[in-house]
């Protein structure tokens, strides 16, 4: 086995779009492991848009990440070696750990993954924590009711195309915002939505008007700014606005300026509210056994954009901010 | 009696802040009544910030006002003359009805009042529209718990001042914004918040700091505009924010800017909830019982600010953008 162990940290902390001299890829000695731990070998690392904040020097909800030291986020690994009854060697493990080739872990820290159920990588998507986001954000602050409107932005990503099909299921008009005809495409023909409007056309905010012509149940916000502002001026009496993600904003020094809002959540009596995945856990059971039947039976598909290798993780990330991801944006570590 | 019966109406559709131009007294016959309705002469009318929205040529959340017709409110009003057998003369009653000395209603539109149970002008207020928007704001959307900080915009309006009071019988620390020291030692001395903070003073944001020392768990919004923007940087992790008004934008033609905030909403996973009172009716019963009985043991104060003469109402209405009324403003038409 190899003696060096690559890692990539945090070299800098980012001003706007982070750029590749931020991130640095070092060599560190391989880690040995004690009573109760495992060795990990990373098979998939997941770069996710939230990661943006934890490389700016405030805390937000999260610690942010220190300069100097990996970046962490997560993980699928094999089980290279064990020191606890719990795992075995080549036992294929979900967890919270850093940018490196390899890990050391508690097994406690760890969710064990069967690789007959579904493929590893889900674990980093549809059953992981986007597809979780999705599953608790519609249906807990959503509340989708058979026949409702929903629109999506980001809906091209891990999140929003998760976000689209469920409401599928739960019998909504969806409507998906996405940059670039292959994704409105991909929405429309491949996931089932109703319509796709793509955000990139200087008439995006008529054409979300036109195929919402019952106005906006609910709007499912990844990406914050005019976009949010265009969909806000459709909602209906009682709308639910779920706040997920806020992309258009997690570059800037300082909040932007755009239309207050309140007064129209005023006059809709309608709700906005944010959330963090993670103080949901209790829900994962549910989640997760109720999206792995659906994708068993076809209800719910899903894509993934794969890049190769530890190196190209920072330029994975940094493409997540110009939408070049289709699905959940992955890295494969090692095969 | 009198043969004639005067009325305001609405005169032109006011730009910016309402002027008495945009208002009329006229003078009409004194109507009659069929079987089923009674005549009822104005004892005192509510003027309300919300009814600002009802003049423009837009419908929000309830029809426009019409150019040349009276406008219509609250009103309590004594029984002149009854075709029906569930009212008899003398007996006082509160309505939507318009702004006249002399009205004509159906038996079912009135709610009759106990006036050895409270001051019949409490329908307005207290145990009225702004008393009830108190009481299912707070506890519906804002759910106070003991312990936590809550700050109230508005704080020594109609419903800024109920809210107050409400949330210190559940435990709460109670901050309350208000403008001028008349309003701020009225709010701390005789309602008992724990502080109340001069928006008119130009340190107030430090102050609402100073006096937040723990964040804001619940912000109950009745302006909107800068004053919002620098209590939701305050916020905590799980905040309630209850869009109750936003007085601060009736008077513009367009939305006003600020910083956008739905990323505060994010990080914070917090809850933004615009309502209109009117949807909650099934709740007054419950509300009015237990602020009578709050009232009738001290724990609520109120105040009313009066103007005289039905010729006085549109002043006193236009008042209220000034903060010229200290808790609920009415105007007395007749005693």
């Amino acid at each position: 086995m190899s003696k060096i162990n690559k890692q990539i940290i945090l070299n800098s902390r980012p001003h706007g779009i982070p750029t590749p001299s931020n991130f640095s890829l070092i060599e560190t000695s391989m880690p040995s492991i004690k009573q109760g731990e495992v060795l990990l070998q990373t098979l998939y690392l997941s770069v996710d848009p939230y990661m943006r904040g934890r490389m700016n020097d405030k805390i937000t909800y999260i610690q942010p990440f220190v300069v100097g030291k990996p970046l962490t986020g997560g993980i699928v690994a094999r089980v290279v070696e064990s020191k606890t009854p719990d795992y075995r060697p080549d036992d294929i493990v979900q967890g919270f750990l850093e940018w490196s080739d390899y890990n050391v872990a508690k097994g406690s820290e760890l969710r064990k993954l069967n690789p007959q159920k579904a493929p590893v990588s889900t674990a980093l998507g549809v059953l992981g924590m986007p597809g979780m986001t999705a599953y608790v954000g519609l249906l807990d602050f959503g509340k989708p009711q058979k026949g409702e409107t929903i629109v999506v932005s980001g809906a091209a990503g891990a999140v929003g195309s998760i976000v689209g099909q469920i409401a599928k299921i739960y019998g909504c008009r969806v409507v998906g915002i996405a940059g670039g005809k292959a994704k409105t495409e991909y929405l429309v023909h491949e996931l089932g939505f109703d319509a796709a409007v793509d955000y990139k056309q200087t008439n995006y905010p008529e054409e979300i008007k036109r195929v919402c012509p019952n106005g906006v149940d609910i709007y499912f916000d990844n990406v914050g700014g005019d976009i949010t502002d265009h969909i806000l001026k459709l909602i209906n009496k009682h709308a639910r606005i779920v706040i997920c993600g806020q992309i258009s904003m997690y570059n800037l020094d300082q909040a932007d300026v755009g239309p207050r809002n309140f007064w129209i959540l005023l006059v809709k009596s309608a709700l906005a509210q944010g959330f963090i995945v993670s103080d949901y856990e209790d829900r994962f059971p549910e989640g997760i056994r109720q999206m792995t039947q659906w994708l068993g039976e076809g209800k719910i598909k899903y894509k993934e954009t794969i890049a190769e290798g530890l190196e190209n993780a920072p330029r994975a990330f940094i493409g997540l901010f110009a939408g070049e991801n289709t699905g959940k944006q992955l890295v494969r570590v090692s095969s």
